[in-house]
This record gives C-alpha cells, structure tokens and sequence, in this order.
C-alpha cells in the first residue's frame, strides 16, 4: 500500500492512504489519525490500511479526493529517528580519491552511519532555506526505510522483517561546513540542516520484484534545474542492505517504531548514469581535471527526485525543491 | 514547577505534576496527557500546569497519590531530538592530553555537539543492558535542557527564552566502540547506547538564583557502587551555556518542541572534586601513571546521579541504574 502525509495545521499532519497510481487519497481517522501512530500501532492497523488501500484502488470508497504532492508534508512530519548509511562505496571512494586518501579495507564489511536531525523535516515540495550560500548547499538523492520496533542485538532477518514503509530522500548538506566539522571529530552536524522525504511512502510489496535482497533494485531520477543530472540504480552496488545497516543501528541500542535509516547517497561506478549529489560530479572534475567546477546550489536552483517503475509510473511522487534565501 | 511521567503502558507514558518536595504527584489529563503534548501547546498548557503544580504544593488538590520516582519513565521516553555537546573544555583537555595531543583554540569558541538517538531512552531507574564488557561501558552524568520551538537563525537570546525544562542526564557511553568510530570519520553511533534522564523535569524559575546565564550553578552529585565519585560543579566551567549550545544547533535548521540539549560530562579542573565519568578518571592515570587502572562499568556496577539544592533537598529525584547483561 501506499501512505502520504496531508498538512493540516497540526504538528504530525494527517495521514492519508494514496491509491496505487497517486491519483487519488482518503483519510482514515477511523484507523489511524497519523502515520506515527499507525507506526505504533502497525499489526493492528496495517491490514485495516491495507483494505482501505484496496478499496480505493478498486474505486469502492466514498470521501475519495484526487491526490496532491504539493498537500503533502514528509510522511513523518517529524520523526524520532533519522540515521543515515553511506552504503554506496562509489561514493566513498571518489570522495576520498579526490583528496588523495585511501578506502580502509573495514569499509567495505563496516558500514558508515551518522545520527541526523529528526525533529523537524522539510516538506517534499518545501523550498530549502540558505543562511549562507558560502556553505555549499547541495542534495543528496537517496532510498530510505521507516521500521518498526526493532530490539537490542536484533539480527539481519529480524531486522529485514522490521522494514513497514520505503521511500526517497533528500538529504540536504553544507558541504563547506563538513571539513570543520570532520576536523572536531564530532561527526556531522551543522552540515546536515532538514532533510527532505518523498510524498508518499509504500510498503515492500508495492515494489515486486524491485525490491529484493533488502534493497530497491530501480534508477534513483535525479534532476537538476530541469534537467536530468543522474539516475543511478539504487540496488546493485548498494554494499550493505537496508537491514544490514538496521543491524547495525541495533547493535547496541533498540530502534522505536517510526525510525527512519536512509541508504546514503545512491551512486554507480558507471559515470555515464550521472550522481544524485553535486559533490560527486566535483569530485571527479578534480580528479580529472585538477579542481572542480561546477558549483553548489544556489537561491532558485531546483532538484527533482523520483523513482519510475517499469511502466514509467512515479512509486513515490516526486521530491521537488528550490533554494530560496534565509535571512 | 516540576514534571514527570509515569509509565502506564504506553509508549509516551503519562503527564504528572510533581510537588516541588518530590513527595506527590497528580496526572492532569485535562490539561495534557503527555509531556510532549504539554511541549507542542506550552502557552497554553504552561499556565495550566503552574496553577495545577501551586494547588499540588499547598494541598488543595484531591486525587493526588505518592511520587514514586520507580514509577517514572524518562521525562520524554522518546523525543524528537537529542543534541549533545561538550561544553565542559576540562575534559575534553584531558581526553586530548591523555592521547598527547593539544585542543584546538577553536574549541573554545565553537561548541563540540554531536546528534544522539532518541527514539528509546532508559528510565531513570532502568537497568543498563551490557551486551558485550568488552565495550567499555561508561556513565557521564550531564545537565540537559528541553526546549520548546527554535527558529532556524535563532539568536542566542531568543534560544534562552526557549528553556522550556532543565534535567539531568547519563549519557550512557561505550568508550572502546570510539576510537574505531572516529576514524571512520563519521562521529559516534554505536558508542552512543540508550540514554537515560532523572525522574523529574522542572523549569528553570525553579531553580532560582542556581539558573544565571543560561547555566546552573550546583555540584553534580555522582555515585558508583555507592560511594561519592565526583561532585563537580555544573555551571562555572562550562564554557558554553545552554542558550549557545541550542544556537549552536539553530545556525543551520529549526528545532522542534521537546528537543533535548545536554551540556557534555560536568568537569571541573579541581581533581578533588572528582569526576562525572570513568574515562577522566582513567585519563588522569594515564597522564600521571603511564596507564589507566579503573576498569569500566561490568555487570553489577552502580550509578546514581542527583543534584541537591542549597538546603540539602533532590531537585529532579535520582538516575540510579545497574548495569544487566543482555544476550
């Protein structure tokens, strides 16, 4: 089934089930009044979803409306956990390539996680507020999962088995804010502001045979300024799975239902597919051409995110966002 | 005034006043049934809870029970955000001496934070599950701050009128899962298990001329298997105050109601007053004898956590937790 996040005044929004080809919503506050709760809540209210889903896709529903991207707030408004992977090792390596570093060997078995900010998510049509554009905005196209609880020491099946929802990402970065930070030895923190879901978030089933293995096996569509800048596939060099990367959340604490754990930057060794971030592209313009040229974003720049699926139809609706100044 | 929440089942638990002696308490479900739900609405919900919590401390309330501090759950048993800094530069001294190296000046200017998990805290009382000794289990006993909404940009005085609630922390640490994590460059995730806060939560009015500049002005009361390990003073050493830290966070993205600040393990350059963690301790031996000789926390292990007023009473009732293993 698929889940979106109208806004309604309130903090957490009002949660709405979408119909398979995003054509049309209904609210369902007989089931559930948000997606948090349905979250907390998911073996009772997931197979009633599940209906209602199936009833509006067979058009058997009265207080059906046609559904709008541009209604909808991140499926989890707010969330209380967003942990991030960086699990495409092409990144890793044109990152670290580019400043003349080596990949340690225990990257590859060890995956890269970082805490982000849960507490306040952009909207997937919101504009992405620049303090400064001296600290290098750029977007970071990604997969995500929401889980359910999942406890202490839990194991890859068991975390597999956690995954309710996946959905797209952007995650926003200051790029000129990481080398500080990086240097403090704290990790990233300034240099991750809010970060952006898909409108529309769909449980494993709804992606078939794209989804196996714990990964989506489909072309992240990454747009710039209208123009397509990437569409690397999100599934074969994905080096940890997503329950990989929950295993490793879960080693020594326990996740509540409602955590979000994103993919990292999805990225190919195949440059002819593009990158789903900036930094990708200057990485490798210093790595071939000595130094990068093109520049991070700035106010009234555009990206687009989104996933089609075999028959070209938007999964998830489309991330879309523009810089706009912040004073 | 003061506030707590009981466990009831729930995953949010539920709301109480507490008299300001810790003696009694009253659940207010009329006015918000939950702690983070009195955070979202607190203009509203804030003059209710104060005229609530007066009638609490003169007895004219009926149905008011016991306060039983076993009973509570964290303030927040999930939260949107927890923010961690380490505004206390004595121990990040040490910590860089003991390794040989030099603290950057920039330290003293800009604040060290890292983003913690929040989406599953312990109870103040709450067992600490040990999956492995080998990890080096530490307790830090720390100063936190819930703040209500932050703009993104916010000032420093506009985060100051922000402190909704102060608390005490155990930023509950796995010493020997850091080193590896921060040469992976990403800052702490695994080394950063469940954290735990104390019974009660109270705004600062409460603490009266202990809260000046952002900063409370009382000894740490820390306990390990019983005995007085460290009483450091929280707030002269502290080189950022809370208002600083939580601007620390805004410079790059809101903050929502009920996020949690903490100030970083208290410290103070007086060894005599002892310390708020195991890692100084073992940093000292290591400056002064070439190797550190306590050993960490092991199954069985005691920690409790406290801060008394002038006249000798609990302000926020007791952490107080053994570490269990768990399989």
């Amino acid at each position: 089934m698929k889940l979106a996040t109208y806004k309604n005044g309130t903090r957490d929004g009002e949660l709405r089930v979408v119909s398979r080809d995003l054509t049309r919503c209904v609210a369902v506050p007989d089931i559930a009044p948000t997606l948090q709760a349905a979250l907390d809540d998911w073996l009772e209210a997931a197979p009633r979803l599940k209906e209602r889903y199936a009833q509006l896709n067979t058009g058997q529903l009265a207080c059906v409306e046609p559904f709008d991207e541009t209604r909808c707030a991140s499926p989890l408004p707010r969330a209380y956990q967003w942990a991030d992977g960086s699990a495409y090792l092409n990144h890793v390596e044109l990152v670290r390539r580019a400043r003349g570093a080596e990949v340690p060997e225990s990257f590859y078995t060890d995956p890269l996680m970082y805490q982000g900010g849960s507490d306040a998510f952009l909207a997937p049509r919101a504009p992405i507020p620049l303090r400064d554009p001296a600290w290098g905005l750029d977007f970071e196209g990604e997969v995500g999962v929401i889980t359910g609880d999942v406890p202490l020491g839990a194991t890859v099946e068991l975390c597999a088995r956690a995954i309710r929802l996946v959905l797209l990402v952007n995650d926003v970065t200051l790029r000129n804010l990481i080398p500080c930070e990086l240097a403090k030895g704290f990790g990233f923190f300034q240099s991750k502001p809010a970060t952006a879901f898909s409108p529309v978030a769909v449980t494993p089933d709804e992606l078939g045979g794209d989804w196996h293995g714990g990964k989506l096996h489909l072309p992240l569509l990454v747009d710039y300024n209208g123009r397509r800048f990437g569409q690397p596939e999100a599934g074969v060099e994905m080096q940890f799975s997503f329950p990989e990367l929950i295993a490793h959340v879960a080693k020594t604490r326990e996740l509540c239902a409602g955590s979000i754990v994103g993919s990292g930057t999805v990225s190919n060794r195949d440059r002819r597919v593009g990158s789903a971030c900036l930094a990708e592209v200057r990485m490798i313009e210093i790595i071939e051409d000595g130094a990068a040229h093109t520049p991070f974003m700035q106010v009234g720049d555009t990206v687009r995110i989104e996933m089609r699926d075999d028959a070209g139809a938007s999964i998830f609706g489309a991330i879309e966002q523009k810089v706009v100044a912040h004073d």
